[in-house]
């Protein structure tokens, strides 16, 4: 087998915890199959970096902030492939422009494009551990690129797929993915098996295990994902496209308290009003999320949406800019104090009390809803914050999750 | 005109530092040069690097230490960029991969092979101050290699040749070459200029200035280096082919303690045992210095010779280890408490007196001589480290180098 284990910057934070990795790998390796390890920067090296630059500059470049932030991970693969070879076990390094790890010329949230295999390839057949960096790339130029938020998993991933890896393991300071967040639902159970579509709405919705850009990947290029624990030998979670049909109804509640409401009021009721408000944002990289547009009522009609904690500012100053020339509103109304919670389930797809059901959870802790929203396999409530931890334990309970 | 200038570690070893480098080079930029400017990494940070490093793994492989040890150039770069920008001059760091900077395969040790110079002057053109990593480099099969002790001056001057620059700056932390080690010698000058040649032997005999293979590199292309101080403005020395003809006879005093002399004695007087004696020590990389062998008597002669002290313990165990074999000697005398004065002129090829001065000088003050080696523009003397000292002021004194 060919294995992808991707570790975070937790895993490696110290001597110990690299040889805690490099054991791990070594096992595979003992086992006879292939290993490729991807890893993020140590610890909390990036942050340093960050603060080293800032320091120096407080707006730097962002070309030149990649150019910085690369050396994370080049830190932590060199250390990784000395503490394999003190093992007595074959290993090497490799950066992002000896894997040719190519990407668009975004700095700071390029998108990868092409990764040659060949020198991956070559270093696996002459029986070595090829450790490789996450969480960067480079252009057609030659600059050092970085992937953004969730890089490093996207980074292990894009080598599965390229390689046609057997698996992908995605190791984190959780031991997979839960019905619910076991720190605020204490009945959460760890499921054995989720489907993409079903990962992809739980990492929007801030489970916050797996970036939704891997899952993609994966979904795509049909990698076997596994989510499990660098810190013990728990089975984890699987990821992959379709899960055994005992399954429940609903696989988990997730619940995201980094969300603003916004509420623009007394718009005009004629086309393209929608349109206008959201490229205005869009253009400036904000990302909306939940959408609820109120029917139209004396010409005039509202549309509420939200948005991350911190782009609030920046979205409310780009709609008072256009108050008086293309969107002609009335006024803003903002709540800050809200919360996302989630249930999302491939099996509701097909069950129609799933909505009522949550609805009723919630009534019974009398909790008011202020928005909803709903995908195939997914219903949404925008609450208040307040009332967010309740909700999740009462929703979870009611559809039974941790008796699974 | 085109400008490279090279700033060691000590140069930017925190932000005043990198921002008073950052100012020096933009005074360059705003008159109208095109300036290349080549980073060591910061103060002390290569060492704490080796040091983390051995604390995984006390003997890591070479290729895997260069792969880390390039990160220390890199965040050099890097910030030295952002400092740039910050004062409003546009700049760019690259390294080894972005210049193409091709070496040959010896991790920790390698040769330059081949500069790419299209990305260089790419970025001048586009009125960019260009910021490389100095002492690293890329094989062929795309490994990171460094260049070892003296590469950041190395690749500067390589740079200098493959650009045909003007002028190739090394800032130190002294404010020139001097005819003798200001520190030990009071009255010791600062030289307007010197030849290469010269140069090159008193950097080997510890003037520890330059390293001799930037000298030798320039001397080749017929790059002209100019060395100065990076803590103030004083004009530096420049190193030439030529210097003026009403230079003195001798330019400078050097001392070098980290020596040791071994005496092979009672060796078979027969052709080939020198030969045996040093390919012994070659072929385990042992540089020897002064050589000294007696007249044949009685049918066996003596061979003296220095190494670097830390060289001392391994050429010991080399040499014991042939006794019986190629070597057939008596008996080792041991001196490791020994040191090697050299005066070094160009102009003392043509005059006969420069020995007998130099000779002079160290009999007024009791000093004794414990071997002589020349070259053609080099004397220089194996004594006690104890008169190390008092020989270099009366040397120095003799040839009136302080009235220059």
């Amino acid at each position: 087998m060919l294995i992808v284990k991707k570790f975070g910057g937790t895993s490696v934070a110290n001597k110990e915890r690299i040889f805690n990795v490099a054991n791990r790998c070594i096992e595979d390796y003992k086992n006879g199959h292939d290993v490729i390890v991807v890893l993020s920067a140590m610890g909390k090296s990036t942050d340093e970096l960050i603060a080293q630059a800032k320091d120096i500059n407080p707006n730097p470049s962002k070309r030149e902030m990649d150019m910085l932030l690369t050396i994370g991970e080049q830190t932590s693969v060199a250390l990784m492939a000395m503490a394999m070879e003190s093992l007595g076990v074959p290993a090497i390094s490799l950066n992002a422009f000896q894997v040719k790890m190519h990407t668009t010329s975004v700095y700071s949230n390029a998108r990868l494009l092409k990764i040659d295999e060949e020198r991956i390839r070559n270093e696996l057949d002459s029986k070595k551990i090829v450790i490789i960096t996450g969480f960067q790339g480079v252009d057609k130029l030659d600059n050092y690129t970085t992937l953004g938020r969730g890089g490093s998993d996207t980074t292990a991933v894009a080598l599965a797929a390229a390689l046609h890896a057997d698996m992908c393991e995605i190791f984190t300071d959780v031991d997979g993915v839960y019905t619910a967040d076991p720190r605020k639902v204490p009945t959460a159970k760890k499921l054995k098996e989720i489907t993409y579509d079903e990962m992809l709405e739980l990492a929007s919705l801030g489970a916050g295990v797996l970036h939704n850009r891997s899952v993609e990947m994966a979904k795509k290029y049909g990698v076997q994902l596994v989510v499990r624990s660098s810190l013990n030998r728990s089975e984890g979670t699987i990821v992959k496209e379709e899960v055994s049909m005992e399954r429940m109804l609903v696989s988990g509640v997730a619940c995201d308290k980094n969300t603003a409401r916004i509420a623009v009021i007394g718009l005009q009721d004629q086309p393209g009003v929608a349109f206008k408000l959201f490229n205005h944002l869009a253009k400036h990289n904000i990302n909306v999320d939940v959408i609820l547009q109120s029917i139209g009522r004396d010409g005039t009609k509202d549309i509420s949406f939200t948005v991350a904690k911190d782009s609030l500012q920046e979205a409310l100053e780009i709609i008072e800019r256009h108050k008086t020339t293309s969107l002609q509103y009335d006024k803003i109304d903002v709540d800050d104090k809200v919360a996302k919670v989630s249930v999302v389930g491939a099996g509701m797809i097909s069950n129609a009390g799933v909505a009522a059901t949550m609805f009723e959870a919630l009534y019974n802790e009398n909790i008011n809803i202020k928005m909803i929203c709903t995908s195939e396999i997914r219903i949404t409530v925008i609450i208040n914050e307040a009332d967010a931890e309740r909700a999740m334990v009462s929703v979870h309970d009611k559809f039974r999750l941790g008796e699974m």
